[in-house]
């Protein structure tokens, strides 16, 4: 492939992570440097914004607040949540970049995003407009499939660890039966409520651990629970996936309780975790019983990032810069890693076509039997991601996040 | 006052917090060092265990895991919340005492513990047994009188305002409405509460902030909300105490929202932050809206402790051992601090009787006029509190806690 001068756009879609802006920062920083890209805009708020010509300057930022956003959490530049309309906005898609001799579009972000690039980068190649889109993968869900993993998810993980580990030792102290449910994130994929179980690997975790692979069975919960709390001293420690499902599929979250109302005498509102506490506090007796949801506290705290999570965002979004400058498109940058002789992991490419609208759930077995745990295989998985080295620039004791100008641009 | 040889016992009580295992490192150290202290014993489950003779020899403690309780989170030796009964227990706590040759009692904890260390002090002193009583503060909630603050309360103000930086940029990112309700632990005091509104001075915080101390309106929050929300493109992030009362006195948790049922049909079971969140989806139409209750996780963060506190609370713990050498009795280690020209602090004693079942509130003036957010005087008391150097002792990318043995003595 030739050189290709011109413009690039950079855009972030989905949830936010704790990383997301470091592969921006990454896709930044490679864009600068390199002669072929004349200047690096930002779309605000995703495609959505890219519609809309909310554009700003990447370039015209102060640099000590670029190199901030490595540990700045959610999406700098904003994002979205919506899916292009055929055919009117490609159409609208194509005069903006043609407008803007736009020549690079990275997105970056999970599932829904990488089937938006791959639609982007088809339809580009269709009407024979030369441009080269690639995705930056990003979700705390790590359910994006042909890669080891997702940027956003060891920082997630080690955040969902860490807090189990404070909450087991919290419940440890007083000499009174305690049960505890932790309520985290994954509508259809484990990963998340898995990765509190690594807490067992340096402290005390959970005890039981329920992920959304396996059919979620109310009897055996309370089983489970009580067999545990006997057996050890009245506690029970129990993480659960907000996403659990009945063997009909059904979510238990919100008004799916509603079998439960009899026994209570009014509707559950609250989330799994405050209803699962309440079956604990009647079916078993237990007085002491809290829910606990993790809620949008795990998908944000930047403040105990991975430092390896961050270093991986940033690689891959500089990756996908290097390779959209040597002729690729329609590619997503994924990871390939090792873990046998010390953690190894390298930026490859694979086809968004064969990413985008496909789930990687936990496999089989990496579940134990009882379907109420996970194995050493998902822990020694998992563990690597959540290493590395990282303080955060403080100020005045707090994270000092980026602050970016994000001027709009003239057209 | 002349030397006085003997055992002391340390013993912690109360609700756990991110540094009271700190101040307890600081009594081992100080007691190890001292000639006069002839061996450091802990009761497991404060005075309860002491009552039950469930000591353990802290000088046999490995002295690398002693040292990681400077950033071990909970209570190391174990809480309760016991109050003394006349006479019997502490004739009982007496012949106890006799026995082990018990000379110095050190007791970490908040109110009700100060009361329960002067209880003690003065029934020794009555009957003429000759031992050194001192507490060592500890809350979170910071409602201790007649010292500066309290340790505890720096690192949870520290994790919450993070927390609230972290969830403020979270709701930033869609261009959507959103309204967000966080909600604080502290049952009389803000002081907790206010500390979100830290996030503030750093990047950007919550816009309304609740404190237990001026009487709650359901209407005025939902006015409050209502106007934020429209001068503010759509989002609105609130900070509100769990503790919070209406005019009459009543709380607003649990079943006291019960004057919500009418609008909904049903009785509200959830936390505060559920129920009025809630109440803004129903009353303002807002779609997007969230509860979420730190619950456990701020009072036992200790990954994100402010350096100062710990340093702070294991002063406290030395200067308890220190005190009880010079002769003192029946005191609790205060803090007299300085902001003006740096922060210095420095411990000080004051009269148990002085502090037990006192109350210390967010004074008014550092409340805002219209009682929803604090003022700059209450974030120039707390700011120094979150700051100071700490990165904890990690293993495999967690914090790696003291693992004691606790090995129960033989009397």
């Amino acid at each position: 492939m030739g050189e290709l001068r011109g413009t690039c756009v950079v855009a972030q879609s989905g949830g936010p992570t704790a990383v997301i802006n470091a592969s921006i920062l990454g896709v930044i920083e490679a864009a600068i440097q390199s002669p072929s890209i004349t200047r690096a805009l930002g779309a605000i708020n995703g495609v959505q914004g890219l519609l809309e010509q909310r554009l700003c300057d990447l370039g015209a930022e102060d640099p000590r607040e670029l190199a901030l956003l490595a540990q700045t959490p959610a999406a700098a530049l904003g994002s979205c949540r919506y899916r292009l309309r055929e055919e009117a906005d490609f159409k609208h898609l194509l005069e903006i970049f043609r407008a803007y001799d736009v020549r690079y579009f990275f997105y970056n972000g999970g599932n829904d995003s990488m089937d938006t690039c791959d639609r982007i980068s088809r339809y580009m190649a269709q009407v024979g407009y030369e441009c080269r889109v690639i995705g930056v993968p990003k979700t705390i869900d790590n359910d994006l499939d042909l890669t080891d993993h997702c940027p956003g998810y060891g920082s997630a993980a080690r955040y969902i660890a860490a807090s189990a580990m404070e909450i087991r030792r919290d419940i440890q102290v007083y000499n009174t039966d305690s049960v505890i449910i932790l309520e985290i994130m994954g509508r259809h994929a484990g990963w998340l409520a898995g990765s509190a179980a690594l807490a067992g690997t340096v402290d005390q975790g959970p005890d039981l651990v329920y992920l959304p692979e396996i059919p979620f069975s109310l009897e055996a919960f309370l089983d489970d629970v009580d067999r545990v709390r006997r057996a050890s001293g009245g506690k029970c420690m129990v993480a659960i996936s907000e996403g659990v499902q009945n063997e009909a599929g059904e979510f238990f979250t919100g008004g799916a309780m509603a079998g439960m109302t009899d026994s209570f005498g009014h509707t559950q509102l609250g989330g799994l975790a405050s209803s699962l506490a309440a079956l604990v506090r009647d079916k078993l007796g237990v007085k002491k019983v809290r829910g606990i949801e993790l809620s949008l506290l795990q998908r944000c705290a930047a403040h105990f990032a991975s430092g390896r999570d961050i270093s991986e965002a940033r690689m891959a979004g500089r990756a996908a810069v290097e390779a959209a400058l040597a002729g690729h498109t329609g590619k997503m940058v994924a990871f390939r890693c090792s873990r046998t002789g010390g953690y190894r992991c390298e930026p490859t490419l694979v086809e968004l076509s064969q990413v985008a609208n496909q789930e990687k759930r936990v496999p089989r077995e990496w579940i134990n039997s009882a379907g109420n745990g996970v194995t050493s295989g998902f822990l020694d998985y998992l563990s690597p991601l959540v290493q590395g080295e990282f303080s955060p620039v403080l100020e005045q004791g707090l994270p000092r996040y980026a602050r970016l100008k994000l001027a709009p641009i003239q057209r």
